[in-house]
């Protein structure tokens, strides 16, 4: 047996780099900002703890492009490098520099925002460059530094004569990435990846005028300078204690992450926390239009202000990634799999903390402003229904501040309106009918009737609303839900009173008879009903079982299988007791009575939006026709 | 001045390995089948030109999962690897055995198909394992070994039993992966990436019925062996000759790729071409449903039959994101930037070649059976009409084989339109005018009025028609489009016939003033005019262009800015020859004259689908006493 170890030669890695390192390549001013970023915390933190017997002062990092020279420049005033160090952290790749800091500090050094989770960052300058220099001077005091590699991979090492602290990496950039010596690019790199890093950033210089001096002349003129042109953010609004930040502040940062949204958010959740992991974001409900597919991914994740990504799933609870805003927490790992993210405990409990915090937000915006929220509700309403259906610690909580509104809006929770009307809306069999609409437009007639009962009727219009509603029947005994037009109202909420038939039982036979003679049998089954003769005298329903089931198996993940594809069924609703049933019972004239009957069904259907078309067409004739 | 090497030390690439070498663990199992495909063709390449004296035979990729031993086999019957040749390729890191062999080799390897992009493949168990071994024996006369490792990155080698030739990977999977000791997610991957690589794998047993023998009994008892699972189809459709395949074989493909899918596709587009680019694959066209958002992403990109990713933008031409199908090219290159694909010349020249074959295939569809074409138009539609918007190159192509249906279900191509209508509808300015709908229901009347003066009338309902109508409008001279009820017949092709009116002009100008009173202002601006008397008496009109403008600045990309909000402007047309206008102008019963103008207005707006809610109510109710 021989025994051995597994040899890597620089020469085959290097190339893999450049290919595998990461699989965009525009990530490599990322790595170099975060170096420099982190050669400056690092000073800082030296200087604080009295390591460092040099002045931390303003330190900024600059990029600048060179395009003419074809060169990428990334300086910064941080820690710098000694020859010796040089040859520990950049000779040797992936010998991370900011782990040893980290273990070496460790006490002081956690809360100091190190970043140094990328290794490998500087070689990902080979991604894009043929050639890379650094000049480095240490803070220590030592001579500066000229490193020279043009990823073959020999390098060489010399004095140099930088006098000032600090390290400037300098890429050549190679002919298949000139991309990156254009101004507008770079400047897109740095504002998707580095717009909140916690060190200034310059990028160019712009012009300002200056202000006007208490004692200057009537004739003065103002003066402009050339100002550094600073590109990030270092003190993003999350960073900060919420009891430091007004509402002002919490909107003017929704502004700077989402410059073209002229929308303002409805209301934001500050996170906070860094037992058991560390966490802190700021979350925002932004006014939600139709189309839920194009407002996901929008909540972006940071690690220490550094942009990663902005697909945050299985990190956020799926009901919330409709949200907006910022996420960072250097404890949720990074470059594993869907199914490793969906398993890892930590990243599972900052899910839930998440849940657990958005439900006390509203709970508590809730309780402070009702009138406030409920201004609000149409336009988070669809958040928290699909929260509630699919995260059941949501569910728990929703009861304190889930509201059903009225068509005339008022808003009720559900044990208010269960309470509002126990009296008035409990049928003969004990039963709790909550009556709702759809669309107050289309559904109006309905609508009407119910309210001249004295009913309450909730205006429930979310597309996964059936699924909601079978859910409340399911968990709340004896209370059920009914669409307006799913019957004619006394058969919605049946009462012990009956009506009085105008008819008598031999007139209905024949009546039905003739009905069922001229409405067309497959799409309509003809019901006689015994109403108040001043309801309507011809009305179409839909039987709310069928018509919801249908719904859910559209709607997607419920309902009766292949339910969906059911042809609709309506029922005709004749009032016997409406002055029409009796004229067409009495008509001798037979060409008339087919009218009349036709006349009332159109008349029936127009009211559920079911005339159409050539039928359309023909009514608004006839119609002109009777006026003329 | 110093000069040296970088140095990479195993011990600090190896954990960076294990954490970067894929962003997805999961890929572990597709560069280890990969390898053991590659190990197979060699070896079928080598016996082929006669470098190796042996056997190829049927060999087989066998994957097995051993659940209580915590270990997962891969084994091949290819080439192995000899002590020697471990030490090369194994125990150097990123040294791709592949690259060498298609070097060495290259004239007559070039076809095998042998994969080898992958060179840190075998690396990436170790995301996965804490200890790998390999058992292998080479096809030369030479003794197996045993190599284990268990990623310290020590490793031991020695002289193993093994005595058929190939290799065997045994991965002891880490405490963080037990997920790929599931059967079901095995299958899972070797579904997701192996389903069509080039020898066959084997994943368990199943049970077979071994067919009847000719001389069985009568009471022959059916018998059942146990035979190998093979999860792959190693000959897929699009590695085969257009020549060889039918309709049914290629349907079956679809299926294939798509096992939840139970709708056939529509017709497909076989892909083959070697110069100046490699690239083969098959593209389906699929009835398309309204959702486009949840359709895109179904296309799937191979290299030499693995499965690379579906996500195809930038390689294939936005308007064909939407059809379904392979494409396998080892020409694309992978882990690259959205912004490098996108100057990338050969990736330009395959996009252009997938248009120019996808116009190619719809033109001899449309020539060779037009009738069948027809037929699928409107599942296609959507794609060509936003085809023709987006890529100039499709456009020019797109006169040969667009269609334009009309209401009646008639298809004609522009040229064919042009022709038919020149005599009919060119106006008395020698403009040519396509009538068009965008729904049959909802403009029923307006569309019936059009074809009472025997014009065709175009049904155009795509969201993005309005788009494609200004394309054409301005690059074709003398042609305009208007939709049915942007005014009434007469005035939207205007005849040199002048209609005479009834009414004198003293009494146009007092039913004016009566309508005015009566029809509401900020709605409707009244229009007079002496149409046939047989014509409707009122009806409500849109004109054209702001319509078309608000709709096109609704669809996105076009239009006048801030033109989506404008609020909606309509016409009301008042036919002064009918009847209903002599009796409203005559009218001195004031409430009654009210009531008229009233019902009319409603019987217009109904045909224009406007009166709904409350009004529609009313207007039921009002019309249910008019016939009692």
């Amino acid at each position: 047996m021989t025994t051995g170890k597994i040899n890597v030669s620089v020469e085959n890695i290097f190339p893999l780099i450049k290919k595998f390192l990461y699989s965009d390549h525009e990530i490599f001013l990322r790595e170099l900002v975060s170096n420099a970023t982190d050669a400056t915390l690092k000073l800082k933190h030296l200087t604080g703890i009295g390591e460092a017997k040099v002045e931390y002062g303003n330190p900024i990092i600059e990029v600048k492009v060179d395009k003419e020279g074809k060169k990428l420049h990334i300086i910064d005033q941080g820690i710098g490098m000694t020859g010796e160090e040089v040859e520990k952290y950049i000779n040797q790749v992936a010998f991370s520099g900011a782990e040893e800091f980290l273990e070496k500090y460790k006490d002081s050094a956690k809360d100091a925002g190190i970043i140094g989770h990328f290794g490998l960052g500087f070689y990902s300058a080979f991604m894009v460059a043929e050639k890379v220099e650094i000049i480095t001077k240490s803070y220590k005091d030592e001579p500066a530094v000229h490193w020279v590699c043009d990823g073959s991979p020999e390098f060489t090492l010399e004095p140099a004569g930088k006098t000032d602290r600090g390290t400037e990496i300098i890429l050549h950039i190679a002919e298949d990435s000139t991309e990156f010596l254009e101004e507008f690019r770079i400047r897109e790199l740095l504002r998707k990846y580095n717009k909140f890093m916690p060190v200034p950033i310059k990028f160019g210089t712009r012009k300002e005028t200056l202000p006007k001096p208490e004692d200057a002349p009537e004739d003065y003129k103002a003066e402009e300078a050339e100002v550094d042109n600073i590109v990030n953010n270092p003190n993003p609004a999350w960073t900060k204690q919420p009891a430091d930040l007004t509402d002002e502040d919490y909107k003017a940062f929704y502004h700077e992450l989402y410059p073209m949204q002229f929308e303002e958010p409805l209301f934001n959740i500050h996170l906070n926390v860094d037992y058991p992991f560390n966490l802190t974001g700021i979350l925002y409900f932004p006014k939600l239009s139709a189309d839920l597919q194009v407002q996901k991914d929008k909540i972006q994740l940071y690690q220490n202000q550094v942009f990663v990504t902005d697909n945050v799933e299985g990190i956020v609870p799926e009901f919330l990634t409709m949200l907006r805003g910022v996420i960072d927490s250097p404890d949720i790992p990074l470059n594993v799999s869907r199914s490793y993210l969906q398993a890892d405990g930590n990243v599972k409990k900052i899910s839930n903390y998440i849940t657990r915090k958005v439900a006390d937000k509203l709970k508590s915006l809730f309780t402070e402003n009702r009138e406030d929220f409920e201004k609000k509700w149409n336009d988070i309403k669809i958040v928290l229904e699909y929260g509630m259906l699919s995260e059941p610690k949501f569910y728990e909580k929703a009861g304190a501040f889930v509201l059903y509104p009225t068509v005339d809006d008022k808003f009720y929770t559900l044990d208010e309106l269960k309470d509002k009307i126990k009296d008035s809306q409990t049928d003969k069999d004990g039963k709790l009918v909550v009556l709702y609409a759809s669309n107050k437009d289309t559904q109006h007639s309905y609508i009407a009737a119910a309210k001249d009962k004295g009913y309450e009727v909730l205006l429930l219009d979310s597309p996964i609303v059936s699924h909601l509603i079978q859910k409340l029947e399911s968990d709340n005994e004896n209370l059920t839900f009914a669409r307006v037009d799913a019957d004619h109202i006394d058969k919605l909420i049946k009462k012990d009173e009956e009506q009085l038939s105008k008819l008598s039982d031999e007139e209905k036979e024949k009546l039905k008879n003739i009905l069922e003679e001229i409405v067309p049998k497959q799409n309509y089954s003809v019901q006689l009903e015994p109403m108040d003769s001043n309801a309507a005298p011809f009305m179409i329903t839909q039987p709310e079982f069928m018509r919801r089931m249908k719904e859910m198996s559209q709607a997607g993940g419920g309902g009766m299988f292949g339910m969906g594809n059911f042809p609709e069924m309506y029922n005709l609703v004749v009032n016997t007791n409406h002055e029409l049933s009796a004229s067409i019972l009495n008509s001798t004239d037979k060409p008339h009575q087919e009218a009349l009957v036709k006349q009332a069904l159109d008349l029936a259907r127009l009211s559920q939006n079911l005339l159409k078309g050539e039928e359309l067409t023909a009514f608004v004739k006839r119609s002109f026709e009777m006026i003329k």
